[in-house]
């Protein structure tokens, strides 16, 4: 029997989870929720229903795991406490500095309700986590590097479009490839802000704007610019939309370690990700560890879960003896 | 208190362990167990004796790991099931066509026990496998490609000092960069084993050795490099001394698939090491390994395991509320 998987949430990620069900022959597509009016969502699956956020509860026993699909700000800190009452569920919890207070929240109401509820599920946090702890875990004497892109910010994009006079904007995070390569090396380079990451904007100005004042204003905003190389292109909307429609994204993750009686020889652990779609592939993931999360409550286990503690086997379809006839 | 190791074989994979313990703080090696003359052993760690194989039973109340360093064809399918009776132990068993074999000998010796025995691990088996499994229960529709090298493969070296006229010799395996750049295009190629790597050697012939027949029989030897574009320099022993004593090695897995509903988005994982010594790559992910199979049986878990059946925090020596914080 299928692993019944419901939706809450159709925006791009919810819509990724719903192509990567079709991929997994072992889960099935039952419901997907929403806070809209469910008769304006349409959805691909055929024969799958929409509901109202508000029936959500009442289907607890038709689902075995609910993928919160809502944004890390405002949604998630509620939902996914909310609904580890009822349901195993995942998250892509992204905020960083509040996994912790994020984590206890959901802990307490996953364990109290005999439920499984995996957070910060995707790539990073998620697979770039993973691989900062395996090579942190081998190469005790090293250091870490995160480099991001080339790829779409979707903060980075909402900050160009408030600026007065712009139109439409989006913004391409670019590592810089001399700060890669010394990186690589093993040289283990000090490296800023500025030397790390390059933003590129492909920016629609409003009719009569002044371009030198945006293009300023952009480039000076703290947080966002500032600390970092930036450039301003300004496009046509025609352009904007033929040529910068996706949202692909990816990075680096880097560890360069020594080992040795007297740290003599040098090792460098490198994982990267070139994603058409950054959606789709934060939905891929997610979607494996919806897997995980079902086997692990069926065996008995509650409470909150991160990629740290799943045990790698519970991700995928195969049986343990395949695994292990075929990928170890 | 510290985790206490006993170290079975004392070849480059044992003394990479000690150097690894070395580095870990919560680990400390208690013996060295060797089949030579435990006074003709030299160990780097001081105040640790080194004892003869006979008498590692005995210790077995004194240590918490028993990490096994012997070979696979002959050492460790007889040493694993037998000291997992009386230790948790890990091994890098490397014959991936018997691991199934192996595991079903080890894991009923190691659950009758009451002990936790690791196998495979390393990085071929082990941190590729891992790769292998989690990019493949991410991105199910796609295709594995794993590249070996560049590093030096002691099967095929010692291939090549079997051949008549032939005084010493070192093989380097060498991945096909437009291979490479070919997979990470997400072209999907289909590769014969030809073009996804070259094998180049250095060879010291004998003096008076008939240079054109060794540089044939290399060429043409079966399973070794019949089938590989395969490149013989003769050197001088000096010059191999200088330049070829180093065991360095590494790889790429990397997996191309597709998401979306109709496969319209494509994808790139890739895993890469570059290691300047294999077998202290290999002892530092063994250690890791060591640290989870402690905690594993401590915990009540029994039996044997792979990299498949560990949950990643298991690894670290951090707190679970650490490695949230910092490392996700």
């Amino acid at each position: 029997m299928a692993i019944r998987i419901g939706i809450l949430g159709y925006g791009n990620l919810g819509k990724g989870i719903e192509c990567a069900i079709k991929q997994n022959s072992d889960m099935e597509l039952v419901a997907v929720f929403t806070r809209r009016a469910p008769e304006s969502v349409k959805i691909l699956t055929p024969g799958v229903s929409v509901y109202s956020v508000d029936e959500a509860v009442s289907k607890k026993d038709e689902i075995d795991v609910l993928i919160l699909c809502g944004g890390s700000a405002t949604d998630l800190p509620v939902q996914t406490p909310e609904y580890a009452k009822y349901f195993n569920v995942v998250d892509s919890f992204d905020t960083h500095a509040k996994i912790p207070e994020h984590f206890a929240n959901v802990d307490e109401s996953a364990k109290a309700n005999g439920k499984v509820a995996m957070i910060s599920v995707g790539w990073d946090p998620g697979m770039f986590s993973l691989n900062r702890l395996y090579a942190n875990a081998i190469l005790p004497d090293g250091k870490d590097y995160t480099f991001w892109g080339k790829g779409v910010s979707q903060g980075h994009s909402d900050a160009i479009r408030r600026v007065e006079g712009v139109k439409d904007g989006k913004q391409y995070t670019i590592p810089v490839d001399s700060a890669l390569e010394a990186v690589r090396s093993g040289s283990n380079p000090e490296l800023t802000t500025r030397q790390k990451h390059i933003r590129e904007c492909f920016v629609v100005a409003e009719e009569g704007a002044d371009l030198a004042k945006i293009e300023q204003e952009i480039k000076s905003m703290p947080n966002y610019f500032a600390d970092y190389d930036t450039i301003v292109n300004f496009i046509s909307e025609e352009d904007l939309k033929a040529n910068h429609s996706g949202i692909p994204h990816g990075g680096f993750v880097i560890r360069s370690g020594q080992t040795g009686w007297d740290g003599e020889h040098k090792h460098i652990v490198e994982y990267s990700l070139k994603l058409d779609s950054n959606p789709e592939f934060t939905a891929s993931v997610i979607v494996a560890y919806a897997r995980a999360a079902y086997r692990m409550q069926k065996e008995g286990q509650t409470g909150c879960k991160t990629v740290f503690d799943v045990a790698p086997a519970y991700l995928s379809p195969c049986s343990a003896e395949d695994l292990r006839a075929h990928l170890l």
